[in-house]
């Protein structure tokens, strides 16, 4: 009938186009980026979700992107930075 | 051919009724809340990634939306908060 | 006419096959995991957006599901755990 016919034909496009594969597969990833002294940035794309600071410093983030570690002194700051994939 | 408007038709009406913008356009976003003291909490909607303390404080999170600085004195709080967009 | 007919037997299927709901009620969870020590995990699934230590001891994550507290001695470790539901 028309209607499996549409039914079928409906299925096949939604998975081609991969409409369906999307929300049920998207996760939450993340990474970490060290950097040396007082900052470190996400890669475009990706949110701070934290930020760790040698010394156990206080952080705060810069510009969306950013951690900055508030000790005047510092080795070491990693910025924890996640996505959906 | 009737496939080939059948294609057309399925794509318009899923453009349309924005099933497929939805999924490809989700994003992480995310923000802080600081606070004076050693309670910081995030809105409503939003969970808490992580939490920074003065002092190097060691911190958790109460109710589920509040990061707690576990140091007697504090002088503030900060809260990443995130969500989906 | 034929329009209006695929136009309701695309929503239909649509809703039927949840297409639509699932990127619409996903949500970011997270929730905080402790242990004794200086290692703690986050389970199966859920990705570690921050972690905290004892002592405002610094932290980096090991394995991509572990925090890792980075002082010689060290009472506890948490991570701050997320994913999307």
């Amino acid at each position: 009938s028309l209607d499996s016919v549409m039914d079928k034909k409906i299925k096949d496009i939604l998975n081609r186009l991969e409409y369906s594969p999307f929300p049920v597969s998207k996760k939450l990833l993340c990474t970490s980026v060290k950097s040396q002294g007082r900052l470190a940035s996400c890669p475009a794309g990706m949110s701070v979700t934290g930020c760790a600071c040698g010394y156990g410093c206080g952080w705060d983030v810069q510009g969306g992107t950013t951690c900055h570690c508030q000790c005047s002194v510092m080795d070491w700051t990693t910025a924890r930075c996640c996505y959906l994939a």
